[in-house]
């Protein structure tokens, strides 16, 4: 049978020019990793359903692939479920297993499972593919990478430090300049709330204060007063949101503001030892901005909050983002582990470093030099060579059928190789080689004594 | 709710220390096809299920994991099947994708709709994780990696002894001494059946004779004769099967009798060519060896076949295999495409590596130097070197927090760091710091001035 072969929407196969550019992304990000004395961890593709579900809330629970079970155990279909149109319970009698939704499950699921042996604070970094059954579109994809470190096991503030450090860190050997990594901390905005007299919705003041970029302040009012705010509680709240200055500066309003009112401000003394710290070692390539309205997942952070923004000119929301958490873990039975995480967003990433021209050039390990085909004699001396130069991991190879000249020249050309060795029957008399340079079309006979010798050489061009 | 966390069986988690090791596998790997000018390839994890069903014969297609449709989908549920027990239709009611049940298939897609934008013969490899629903046992996983070098598009023998210089290569870089690769041809099977009277019975005759290595010459007669071959068509091959001494004097021998019989010597001609070539150029590590019996997956390979024994004392089956074929893509609708390829089992070389103690120590990136907290003075040039170590990739950390020296020491200790950073009140008022390399307990007072740079010097050892 014959196919029209195509791949599943939202997938991707990746060729040898994107791998050398997606390569040279993980090589930096698996560098600062390790500099910053993070372990690798990898856990399998798939999970236990049972340890996937519930973490994500509804709508993320309905975007994790579901591996189907195989043999006798689709007998145990609940066709009475299917039948009351209850397609989560049918789906789930179907299925044991299912594809790894992120890499933060696996990772509290991993350390709950080995935390006698492990040694804490426990840093580990996972650069491993994720599945989600979302809708696909311009930069989502169904498969794609997730770059995660995550400390566990303390909760000194110098891991704070060290999660902005080690962004700057990466972005500044990426040499992409000008993100900003933008901070915030839950109890300030618990705070804000408190201010407001309403604790009782912090969730809807969060989902309301995240769009303040979109729809700006009026925007935030309007969504505010739907949900049932006061006008005098956000009118309490004006003021802060509207803070200008330095972010120390900010951070000592905010306290004062607190104080008067008998609020808790060990969210503005959390941010201001970060300030502190960060401002003496200066960041390289980023700079940390404070934004009273930022707010990503706040259910789940419970004290620092930060997203990496690209440079200005790009509209495609946050490269990275994290924060710390207390409670990660319990849910499989280990209570009361501090935690904090970071992870950056490889393919929104990609995109921005494709846009500004920043992978280098030359990243792609394509040929150096191809040997061409002629005769016998002529291939026992370039494969004796073409092993000699593998072994020093230098790209070569021999073309493998003695055609005529013009088409192993086209192979060359097609293939961009900068170098073609020809030794055909008149150099072999002459004890010579051809050495002929594909991009300038200039060519030099050389002894064939110095056949290596010389590869070696240009193939350092 | 609290779980008890466990993983899906036949998967597994991988530590950093197994990292480390598995990462030596794969540079290896990835260093000797690179060198040898095969391009990088990923495909997705999950591919249409058309796309793979029906090409790795009934057994494969049972093991091959499918997903499960989601959302309204589900509600195509073809019951009537299920009643009918015909499991395979109700499963493909159920699901439209399926993982990746091995790199070959979803290559041989790829190279298909690819065929206009490739240049050939195109040389890929690929390293990615596969996964099939079989049985869980040691060494048997049911995610597991694969590492595939393939060459399409190009007859030429030269691909052949690339494959086994390849090979040898690989098996050379990780010093792994004493493997074979034992070799064979398709044609020559085929001339031995046609010398039977049996070419009709060629499949029954490959199963029999791919266990003699395990049956002996007895068992192999014994599972002819139950097949139906007459005991005078086992006689005729008795003499092939039996002949001793060089490989290229057993290929003139066959040449001989095949001559004989009118039977097409192909087969011998091409293992000529390619013992000739070898036998010039010296394998390093591993060696050839003319095995008559070999029949690996015969259905798919056309001309060449190999596979790679580990050392002898190891009883673990092949660590690689490959060889020629004509007619992989054919299934995707590009018809006569020959290709050569060869799969190196990743697992079990770890295995034969571990067990052999094989992989270089000191390749775990432990931290190689630990500042101790005590102050803010301290922190503050810590933090300060810390910085500029990590810029240079030296593997380094601060301890977070201002516990007791005794708590922080024992943190080094159980991490393995080998050097320690003592800056306390004692140092700060001289200007120093105390270095205390934690193998020896030796400690060292030296100026604050030089911390970068003998911090530097040491982390070389």
């Amino acid at each position: 049978m014959s196919l029209k072969p195509s791949i599943p929407k939202g997938t991707r196969d990746f060729s040898a020019k994107e791998l050398a550019k997606r390569n040279y992304l993980k090589i930096i990000l698996k560098n600062a990793f390790e500099s910053f004395a993070f372990e690798p961890l990898e856990t399998p593709s798939f999970e236990k359903t049972s340890t996937l579900t519930g973490k994500y809330g509804e709508e993320g629970d309905r975007l994790i692939f579901k591996i189907l079970n195989s043999g006798e155990k689709l007998k145990k279909a609940d066709l009475k479920s299917l039948k009351n149109n209850n397609l989560k319970k049918f789906s789930n009698s179907l299925s044991e297993k299912a594809l790894r939704y992120d890499l933060t499950v696996p990772f509290a699921r991993y350390v709950s499972s080995h935390q006698n042996d492990l040694i804490f604070p426990y840093r580990r970094y996972q650069i491993q593919n994720v599945w989600r059954a979302d809708r696909p579109q311009y930069g989502r994809f169904q498969e794609f990478c997730q770059c995660d470190a995550d400390i566990v096991g303390d909760k000194s503030l110098w891991q704070e430090v060290e999660m902005i450090s080690l962004c700057d860190r990466v972005f500044n050997d990426l040499k992409l300049t000008g993100a900003t990594i933008k901070i915030n901390h839950r109890n300030i905005i618990e705070g804000i709330c408190k201010l407001m007299g309403e604790e009782a919705n912090l969730i809807d003041f969060t989902i309301a204060v995240d769009k303040y970029h979109k729809v700006g302040l009026k925007g935030v009012e309007k969504e505010l007063i739907d949900k049932g705010f006061s006008e005098k509680a956000i009118n309490k709240i004006k003021p802060i949101i509207g803070l200008k200055g330095s972010a120390l500066g900010v951070l000592k309003k905010i306290e004062s503001i607190f104080n008067e009112n008998g609020i808790e401000i060990k969210g503005v003394d959390d941010l201001r030892f970060i300030f502190n710290i960060i401002d003496k070692n200066n960041l390289k390539s980023t700079k940390l901005s404070l934004d009273l309205t930022l707010a990503r997942g706040l259910n789940y952070y419970t004290g620092m909050i930060i997203e990496v923004l690209p440079p200005d000119s790009f509209k495609i929301g946050s490269i990275g983002g994290g924060g710390r958490y207390d409670d990660l873990t319990s849910s499989f039975g280990m209570k009361k582990t501090s935690g904090i995480g970071f992870s950056f967003g490889f393919d929104r990433i990609f995109l921005v470093l494709d846009e500004l021209n920043l992978f280098p050039e030359n990243i792609s390990k394509n040929s150096k030099i191809l040997f061409l085909n002629f005769n016998s004699k002529c291939t026992e001396i370039a494969y004796k060579c073409l092993d000699k130069l593998r072994s020093k991991n230098i790209v070569s190879e021999l073309y493998p059928s003695q055609v005529k000249l013009s088409k192993q020249l086209s192979y060359a050309n097609k293939k961009k190789i900068p170098f073609v060795v020809i030794i055909g029957d008149e150099e072999i008399e002459k004890n010579q080689f051809v050495l002929k340079d594909m991009i300038s079309g200039n060519q030099i006979s050389k002894p064939i004594a110095n056949l290596f010798k010389i590869l070696v050489d240009i193939s350092h061009f």
